[in-house]
């Protein structure tokens, strides 16, 4: 029985361990206190990211280690890779924990970013906004996840709002980047240096949040498919990274432009627990494992809905023909990821049809719109 | 949060509990002594099918009932149909437990089955043969599975030897019917009446034990499946069933032949969780709550085989490309199933070529030839 140590206890986690149960892997979770959707199942050490002790036993008690959000301290990350494999390798989450190492990284790389500037004073902020001009988006550097932490300036004038409002932590301000649509890419890579690459995900966010994704991609020209996953094995080889990463994209034109990574499974590849030959999560672990990749090849045609703030009627869900329920156990409360809803179908068409159908059984666009 | 009682704990209360977990629905087992392969991410009551104190207790902590095994005693069922719904009702159980009853039932609802008689006395033994003739299969009437319990006789002399064996409990003569194939239908029924019936699965077994299920049965005329398909309607009705059922039967020249049914999720159905739709864990779940049954059609082509005795190094079945691994947690002895592989394909020819790598790579074959 090999034994995995997650760093983290949500969703995401919930959905690795039980890609590992049929493959008789058991995944224990290290996470700060508060509810977590692995606790009907799994056993989860509750205890601060900088309880040495704590984390030392973790690594006695399990085989490797890997996380499941991206905000772990690297120290904590190091730490334990002292004592056990810790993959995805602790550089990338230091890369993808900081906006402005991140974006320096992939402009190394030859992947584009939008323009961007650190932004570390009131005057660092006019000098940025001079070079890069408006619309622009105040970040801060760490800790912004689903859309926090950031403000689009569109006038001078929002300048003094902006500033009064994130001044302080470590800034970047990025060029606006009018694009068409989102993508993300995600990639899995083995410990033996294998790669596959999922096809590509054509996601739509409101309020800051992943509401739906599509893939494979239905929009996207194959040359761009082609780029993104070109994109990927930069990143993946240039971090010797093993697991999932997901880079987000934005397509502009016929540009494709670098958002953000997260060297996790992420949201946007949820479809591929029913519309891939392989589940991200199941691939992630082969990946940190060491074991053979499985086939990221789509099967049919997916549509994956996030579920916020309050779940619908498993029956209503479920009356839609090619709709699998994926539910959290989490509380319910505005603005939060409950569960989520992937619609197979033969072809994007079809899918989408059946997207319309689960809105119209279960009413999930109006219980989102308080938080719109 | 809905909570599911589940009498036993093998395997297929395993996959049963994990199908319910995305959906929010949280199984406890109650089984008796013995390791069980659910113990590592589930609750599991271990005390005797008869203590009636702990089943008011179990009875008392969840929402409704069911079963992963055909042999827990009608009178445990009973007792807890009085104080919570019991999914397949316990007259399916008491039914399938029985081979004469459950022949004689096939019998009346019109499905054929071989020649059978009850046999409680040598001379008993003496008549049965002289009526249905030799080759026959002399069976206890309850309690056998996996081909135990039953002696073949192929000639008048088998029969002293038979019957030191097994005479003394009830038994049952059945003629032996010379089948090109084995098949099995898997149905389901929800407690509103719907019904949904998987492609017909076209079985393997070797030592009693099932080793391959094909789905969809590749060498099956369409109206043979649609015969089989039409007796699982009947036995569903007859029994005002809720829950999946499988009934095995022989396919002999052109005709189908009733060999036994399981009133439960079934070995040859674990192709469903990867190569169907809708898993029939999942719609046996959907089932027994009332709730819309899923899509029961293929996805692609599957071929199903057993781990028996041994489990090869998952990375080995891994690196067949659509191969899937479901192991169960189990101490591994001779003749035991402790995992299963699904290969699942565009089409049959495909998950056969799959399949032969699987038997490459692993060498499961002559893992399990210890046992034949």
């Amino acid at each position: 029985m090999t034994t995995i140590g997650v760093l983290g206890g949500g969703q995401l986690g919930r959905m690795l361990a039980l890609a590992g149960l049929p493959l008789g892997l058991r995944c224990v979770f290290y996470d700060q206190a508060g509810e977590a959707p692995v606790d009907a199942f799994a056993r989860r050490v509750i205890a601060p990211y900088d309880d040495e002790a704590r984390l030392a036993e973790l690594a006695e008690s399990v085989d490797l280690i890997t996380y499941e959000f991206e905000n772990v301290p690297v120290a904590t990350a190091r730490f334990l890779a002292e004592r056990r494999p810790v993959w995805p390798p602790p550089v990338a989450l230091e890369t993808a924990q900081d906006r402005f190492v991140e974006k320096s990284f992939f402009l190394r790389l030859g992947i584009p970013t939008p323009p961007f500037r650190a932004v570390d004073s009131r005057a660092d902020l006019d000098a940025a906004v001079a070079a890069i001009g408006l619309p622009a988006v105040l970040k801060t550097r760490r800790m912004g996840y689903d859309g926090k932490g950031q403000m689009l300036l569109r006038v001078a004038g929002d300048l003094d709002d902006a500033w009064s409002r994130l001044g302080g932590a470590p800034l970047i301000l990025e060029g606006f980047v009018p694009f068409n649509y989102e993508v993300s890419v995600l990639a899995a890579r083995s410990t033996t240096g294998e790669v596959a690459i999922y096809p590509l995900i054509q996601n739509t966010h409101r309020a800051g949040l992943l509401r739906l994704s599509l893939a494979p991609a239905p929009d996207v020209p194959p040359d761009l498919a082609a780029r993104a996953a070109d994109y990927a094995r930069r990143v993946l080889a240039a971090l010797d990274y093993a697991g999932v990463l997901a880079i987000e994209l934005f397509v502009a034109g016929g540009d494709l432009v670098a958002n953000e990574m997260a060297p996790r499974v992420h949201n946007s590849g949820h479809w591929t627990i029913e519309g891939a030959e392989t589940s991200q999560f199941e691939n992630h672990l082969r990946a940190i494992l060491g074991w053979p990749l499985g086939s990221t090849a789509a099967v049919g045609a997916s549509a994956m809905v996030n579920l916020i703030g309050a779940l619908p009627p498993a029956p209503a869900v479920l009356s839609v023909e090619g709709a699998h329920l994926h539910v959290y156990d989490k509380a319910t409360r505005p603005g939060r990821k409950v569960g989520h809803v992937t619609l197979r179908a033969s072809d994007m068409a079809m899918a989408r049809l059946r997207l319309d159908r689960l809105r119209a059984a279960t009413g999930i666009e109006s219980a989102e719109s308080a938080i719109d």
